[in-house]
């Protein structure tokens, strides 16, 4: 992937959520996938998510990752200006009702105008899944994410090993 | 209020909302106040949602009634384009999670963008709302929502006397 | 808006409430909209509060903005009294169950008796939404919420600019 | 308990709600219990509401019974404004959220003003609840409910009785 | 009430839950309303609660305060062994999923076996609510309840002049 | 397991769930598990409930299912009086608040005392644990259920058959 | 698009689910966009589902739409297994509590494994998301997914002037 | 129970789950009962998953306890791999929604392949209900069991007459 356009775009209706919505950024760092990151906001600023949306294709991007908390619409707003997937994160804010809001304001979209949600500030996951749609048509991505699979598994069988030599009984391995 | 020329609109984003909604038109009809009815989808036709709300002020609106279910976008969003009160009513549609979902989307508003929110299904109650909005500042308005109360007292204390009627003892009335 | 009488009363349960409702009064201060706060128990004062609903309209309010927590009886008896519009901020108090008791008894009102519901402790919104309803018939408020929605989409963008100052890279500003 | 004057007021928010209720009277009458049952509207009445709370007392009546959906205020503003114990019954009415805003919105009262709540639509355990409360200082009502019990527990042998008859193994009795 | 004897029975399922259920024994005591106060566990002492309920009203009982948390069964069985009336309290302990279990298993008793439930750790409104009951019947108590909710009228007075004594504005008092 | 004393209890609250906890007997007879059922009321009966669980394992039971729905203490309280598993089915009872009420009432036990808990209305599900426990120590159980294991994988190897025969594309098979 | 081999893997645990997840494969058709579709249960055919997950990418498979209800683990098991992007679809199945279980087993997958989660039963927003995903890399695709997007447009602006039509004022338009 | 190769499995998805897991291991080491525990992730490693479950039963074991939290998908998965009875325990992990999700996604098995839930968080009645299900065919184990709960009983007791030392007045005891 040698351009260094980016290929996603990451949007928050906040400065605040940037602590939740970073590893998002960092694991397409980690996998070298170029991306964007700025402050877009539903309610304070509409007309920018308007264009922010609607320009987001013919500016190269291939898949939009929206966080937001509380009756979350950035996602949705988003999704219905343009046809790229739209990767929603549903932030915890600390106005929002145990994350219930943040969810469902962004999960339950109506029919024609789909937002890809993910666990409640689960940004990593939105990076990975975001990855994995690249992934799906670019090999080198597609190996990336296999060996982070990988890495995965070894990370267990390390946690596994620490408990044997803990002294935790395991006739299985 | 002799001009004719809408003071409420309202919007729902899908004809079908229309059976929920009608009690709001309904109760503003009784008191002869001017409104118009239209659909505005925030999903579904986004950019006409930014003109209707932004020129609402402008073409002579004082309130807004916005309808929606689900993850419910369009209350919130017209409430981030004008500077008009907005009343958002939460509706319990097919794809809905038991209105949950209709509710938090519309109700948990961020600070900046208040959206007033009435009760699942609650149209009436908006048409209402909008009156005493209305009433706070025109005294025709204002005595008709008096004489609502009072007849709302008057059907109440003809179902007392119903129940004395068919037997139910009652030492109070 | 010379008048300095009250126009919005700011009423509460407790004076424990007022950490959060206090927002709601700096809000109307800062657009030099007259207002009054005091404490009002729907349980602990039901007679105070059937004569501060009562005698609210001939005492010049325009709106009054009640919040409450847990079984939340305040604004919605406040609104069976008079036929201002009533904003309801539902607080989540101690004894609340994370607020949903909060929200759903000031939100669930019937047919009849509309409170116009704000997101859990959000007096801000009822700040706001009130200045809206003031708004929508007084120029001077209507453009200083305006004033205020320019406000917000300036910061949003001052956001922007330091995001892109730490080096988070943005194509699209 | 030879005197005929009510010892248990029954009201409620609106006639609709007679079908849920009835069940109180029906247990009360089974007992031989006085007592008088008419409508009540917090919302719609409050002035009747506060008459009616304040003079229960000096009526004579000892328990006052309460059903009320939605955001139910009547038990808790019942409660407000008398010293007798009031007993809550959430009523599931067509504009309820499944019952919670019922519930919660008579439960949660806070410290000072008590509502004895029981089970959604459990207007019969209401019934009961004021004939033990009756019961417990009055022998008659006592001896009375202590033999319903036993009538519960000759229903369930019963039903053992007819299980086996039925052929199901059942090695207990 | 010279006859010193218990009128009222606290019991918890554990001493951990003493701190929530004092609130209880101080009101009673505030009013020379004889209690008694022990340990029963539904599901460790289930012996020792049939006893304790089947004795209770023998023992000159007149009401029951049970409290529990999680799957909370005290109340409820207690309930299904005595005419007494049982007040439930719920109590969040650090098992229960925010309080939901232990006010659901308390609240939703089936027909025939009420528990009168106050609000999540409302022990206090429990004795006020024993209190209410036992007032019903005894004047002293009757008048001691009047002269509470006197106090707590007063007590908002006191609030209301401190808000205006710092400068907020009431043109209400 | 030739011996035809009952292994397994089936206990209820009441007949009325007889509909919805037939399946764990019919899931038991399919393997040839001798069981018993009957009805067993925690509240109407409490006593009938102490002596049912206390003389469980001397009369041979080796496992208990026990269902119940809204306020359900019957699984928890047979727990408590018995040391063997106890397997608790959640009953959707009319009375019950979509359900919660019965699955929280059941799960969430105290430490010390636990239930199997099963789905919602899952007796089925009930009577397949009921056999795994009995399976675990033998081996004809432990057959028949791999054997229903199997016949599971061929159901849906036969509705896949089927979606094929229908048209619908599917590469992997 | 030329080639027919199949892009998008729909699956599901039952054939009970096809009802609700026919809209996938409808909207993939009516894009010509090529699919295949199965029955592919995690509970009953654990292998099956292995060796479909496994297999998915070196197939051709570019997505994964997986729908399942309850404590739904077909989609985040699949995900564990694959570096494709899975699609989750929560179905209301009638064991599911209202669909709460459906949703949270699918959406709040851990760290490291994501599922692109649309709302309850909304398989043709499945359906959709699974176009953009190709769509961000076939023109073909993106350009049917514009026009899809005009024609939900078109179809808001006929219910607009059917609303006029029917006499509903509407200075708007 | 001389034989000291594991009868019971303790399985988790995560090292960090063993804080919330070890009460499990340490009922069981206290009344000897051999067990193994060891880290399974069914998101991260689910071929170790396939492996430790199709071995179990061969190995000896004759209980499975698996941990997980959020959308838990370990203990559903085991059971659909083995014919041992799994008991699931809800872990209320940081990424969960107030642990019902991870209540839900363990306990909402659809019919065929049942989870033995306990209460969120409750592995020490995971660890119980491991050794109930073993004592029902040991008497050592049995008897220990009942032991326990003599225990439970003779604490209960301490306390009450520590509540008697400290002046609580008890005429019960």
């Amino acid at each position: 992937m040698p351009d260094t356009s980016p290929l996603v775009g990451i949007i928050m209706g906040s400065d605040s959520d940037l602590t939740v919505m970073q590893p998002a950024a960092d694991f397409l760092r980690s996998l070298d996938i170029p991306f964007e990151l700025t402050v877009v906001s539903a309610h304070r600023t509409p007309l920018r998510m308007v264009h922010y949306a609607s320009d987001a294709r013919d500016r190269g991007l291939k898949v939009i990752i929206a966080g937001a908390g509380g009756a979350a619409h950035l996602p949705g707003m988003v999704a219905s200006l343009t046809t790229l997937p739209v990767i929603g994160v549903p932030v915890k804010s600390s106005n929002s009702i145990d994350g219930w809001d943040s969810v469902l304001s962004i999960l339950q979209m109506p029919n024609g105008v789909p937002v890809a949600t993910v666990a409640l500030n689960a940004a990593k996951n939105a990076g990975i899944l975001a990855a994995e749609i690249l992934g799906a048509f670019d090999e080198r991505v597609g190996a990336a994410l296999a060996a982070y699979k990988q890495q995965m598994i070894h990370e267990v069988q390390e946690k596994v090993d620490i408990l044997k030599e803990k002294g935790w009984i395991n006739q299985f391995d």
